[in-house]
């Protein structure tokens, strides 16, 4: 048997696995737009039955033969694609089957309790209530940990589920500088600043004005509704279903134009990503070698789809080059609540930097802390530092630390994630891994594409539509995402970037120097 | 081992695949609603999956034991549930183990040339182009009744996939009558008869103005929109994708607002069947045993699903009572085009008897000649007493002979359905077996409801409903269509009820005595 052959093998096999989990893609996505609510417990059932059959094709040992066999007949430390294939199939394999089945279904056990416990406990603002059931999640989270873990810290063998290669210590490395600067910056903000004049943001705007103002930012951005959907759900998102097939949703708020467009700038932001992936003819990439199925064929980080998002919600939605191009089709669009706007009006009234006590209200300017403070407090739960008994506290301090606020009451500090319930731990900092990646690539495209500003005032996306995709998108998971960066920006992570560009937009917003 | 646990461990095997075979009906619905054009290809890997995993498990060994089992512990030809399931999931096992699978791939190809083949010479008028397609699917058709026919009729074992049990000679036996007796009156009525006034069928209304009068009813007739759905499609369908979720479509077309009503009233009938099958709580029918993924769950056969259809969309629909009930909601929904109607003009309206070439454009009076000519025509192709060489000439000797009408050329002669093309043999007759049930339940109906015009008119479907339920939905395939009918309405299925329904109400609407 040549190489070539088992390389073929274990492609088709990646293709057929990917297939059943594209599958289970759709069945998710009705489940959240279209599906009627009497087809509920029918959709567990589908989906669960889906998830077992995609389980074991990705932990069957015929598989792990198949790598074994593309490992003894090729050097995976190459370069090359198909070397990275080999080498992310084994990582995604070994995950897979190094963790006891009986260790799976005790997770997903206590998880299903926390969760329904969490819910209860922030209604009633019960935070000795849910404690016990987070002690059982950790507790099992630590164990899964352990079955991964390849020595040194455990919270990194969680962190690689999200964010491969990344390292707890790296992350600190970069967000301790970082946390102080940005706290520096809002507090000084909040204490000399002169808040923008946001009066445009509550004008009452109807949502299918608002889904056709979307719609065409949207398009022209480069999103491709041939190969993908705008819908509404409750809580939005992008979904690359299968090669040329993403489908991303937002929520329409009448007194709140700017969630439904950042929200929908923001998931497609991700869903260029994913139509950027080289997935073949059908996905629109037809010069790229198809790797539909294949580790190459897929987004690389949770930071990385992060720093797309990011990109286009913020370092361009919130410019004024973007609202110099926009603001005539929003006063087409959205009518006369416009009239008396101007590119610089909406741009301040759209950055601002205002310490809140919830995660998933703040603002651009803020966001970051809210992460941080979580990725210190997960670590040291894993690490055993500290113990859930101290969490509220060392909550409550943190925020008054950095954001400078106080904690009323669990249900707006440390019960407000689902997150923890769902033992989704290591999760958090890509968040903050993701804006980080986008200042540093949007700090190279300024580089690269000397007048970007020009080109959005013109509403002219492709050129960065196009560094994106050489940059970032067609590459999958050929390289990491810190080297991705790396090979993009010619520089290791570092907190500088993004500080510049909050402090750039955000000092002169507020009236300071 | 007992009795019990062979049987449940069929049940348990059985919902399983019923399991695998809803997936696959989302992933259907989804194609033909809402995936983007780009997505085709990607679904068209989906769907194969999905049918080859589910064929596997239906066609498995493992499951002919497994009812063996149940043959050998239980006598299957008791009138119980247990051995209706027994009996009905060993003819659905051998059907599908009966047929090589190296000629149902072959059939495969065959369908997917001939398809093409099709489209091509419809659009071309040239049937000579399909010919020799056509004798290819029905060669190898035959060589698949062969393989199933039980000794009797080659073409009783198509028939026997969409209406199981019906013979082509007890079906003859009153097709023929049918067939004079209709087609006598169409012949008076277009010599002697008056047609009403029909300008109310090309009112212009709005498309949003026709969904919401359609969901209106169909909500009023008692079909659960909270287990269900009413979509846009170009091919209308309903589908009972899983227990709690029944989902069908329409189309809207604002210069004929009929097809779009008696569309949904017809989608309707299916959906509500689907809704009264004995599928749990989740389905509503919590008072019933769970028949999830056992034939006593499913629905008998496409004639009895079309009588359902038919019963809500033309004895219901079309009727004067209906319109007392639904004429100030179409005013109040769909506008002053109603303003100046009445409930007799709307019944008169809408209830035509008029030859024409096209089935599925052919009014209530017409349908059923269109469909018996095709049911002869194909009997005749299976049996080799007709050549496709001479199909032409002898379709067009048919639309002469009983609808009075000259056939001009192919396209709108025996080019004209896509059925034969893709192998469906067998399924024509179940048009109009369906009309033939429904009139006969519907004579049951009008007997056993006495004051049904009276409840109609005051919008109160629920007796009806109950009726239907009671009578037909709950049972799943317990009984054969035949046996079902026969228990609800006392005697054999015969043409008069359906002859006497459209004298009864075409005869007077032209005039006639």
């Amino acid at each position: 048997m040549t190489s070539a052959s088992t390389y073929q093998r274990l492609s088709d096999y990646l293709r057929e696995c990917a297939t059943l989990h594209a599958v289970g893609n759709v069945l998710g996505w009705d489940q959240e737009t279209y599906m009627p609510s009497g087809g509920a417990s029918s959709r567990a059932e589908h989906a669960a039955l889906i998830a077992r059959l995609h389980h074991e094709r990705v932990s069957d040992p015929k598989l792990g033969e198949l790598i074994a066999g593309c490992e003894s007949e090729l050097d995976v430390s190459q370069e090359t694609i198909e070397a990275a294939n080999v080498r992310e199939a084994r990582r995604d394999y070994d995950r897979r089957t190094k963790i006891p089945a009986d260790l799976v279904s005790r997770l997903a056990e206590a998880r299903s309790a926390a969760q329904h416990a969490w819910k209860d406990a922030r209604t009633n603002n019960d935070f000795p209530a849910f404690r016990p059931h987070l002690d059982t999640v950790l507790g099992l989270t630590r164990e899964m940990a352990t079955c991964l873990a390849d020595g040194g810290e455990l919270y990194d063998a969680l962190l690689d589920e999200y964010e491969p290669d990344a390292k707890a210590a790296d992350i600190e490395a970069v967000f301790t500088p970082l946390r102080q600067r940005l706290s520096d910056l809002i507090k000084d903000i909040a204490d000399n600043g002169t808040p923008p004049n946001t009066n445009v943001l509550h004008a009452n705007i109807p949502a299918a004005k608002q889904e056709a103002f979307g719609r065409f930012v949207a398009e022209s951005c480069g999103f491709s509704f041939e190969r993908g959907r705008l819908d509404v759900t409750v809580h939005p998102f992008c979904e690359g279903v299968a090669p040329g097939d993403t489908r991303m949703t937002t929520r329409y708020r009448e007194d709140s134009w700017t969630d439904a467009l950042y929200g929908t700038m923001h998931e497609m932001g991700h869903g260029l990503y994913e139509q950027g992936l080289p997935l073949g003819e059908r996905h629109g990439r037809a010069e790229l070698p198809d790797q539909h199925g294949l580790p190459c064929g897929e987004a690389v980080s949770l930071g990385m789809h992060e720093s797309q998002s990011r990109l286009w919600e913020n370092a361009i939605g919130r410019s004024e080059a973007f609202w110099h191009f926009a603001l005539p089709h929003a006063q087409r669009l959205m009518g006369e609540a416009f009239s008396d706007q101007t590119p610089p009006s909406l741009a301040a009234a759209v950055n601002t930097a205002t310490p809140s006590l919830i995660r998933v209200e703040a603002d651009e300017g803020t966001y970051n802390l809210h992460v941080m403070i979580r990725f210190e407090l997960e670590r040291a739960l894993i690490s055993g530092d500290l113990s859930t008994g101290d969490l509220s506290a060392a909550w409550n301090d943190r925020y008054k630390e950095f954001l400078g606020v106080d904690v009323p009451r669990d249900r707006e500090g440390c019960l407000q994630d689902v997150h923890w319930s769902f033992g989704l731990i290591g999760y958090f900092p890509t968040y903050t891994l993701g804006n980080l990646h986008m200042a540093q690539l949007w700090r190279a495209i300024r580089r690269d594409l000397g007048d970007i500003d020009a080109q959005v005032a013109r509403g002219e996306f492709a050129p960065l539509l196009s560094w994106l995709r050489t940059h970032i998108h067609q590459h999958g998971r050929r390289y990491s995402a810190n080297e991705l960066t790396k090979r993009a920006t010619g520089e290791d992570l570092s907190p500088d970037p993004l500080v510049e560009y909050l402090e750039s937009k955000l000092r002169p917003n507020y009236g300071l120097g």
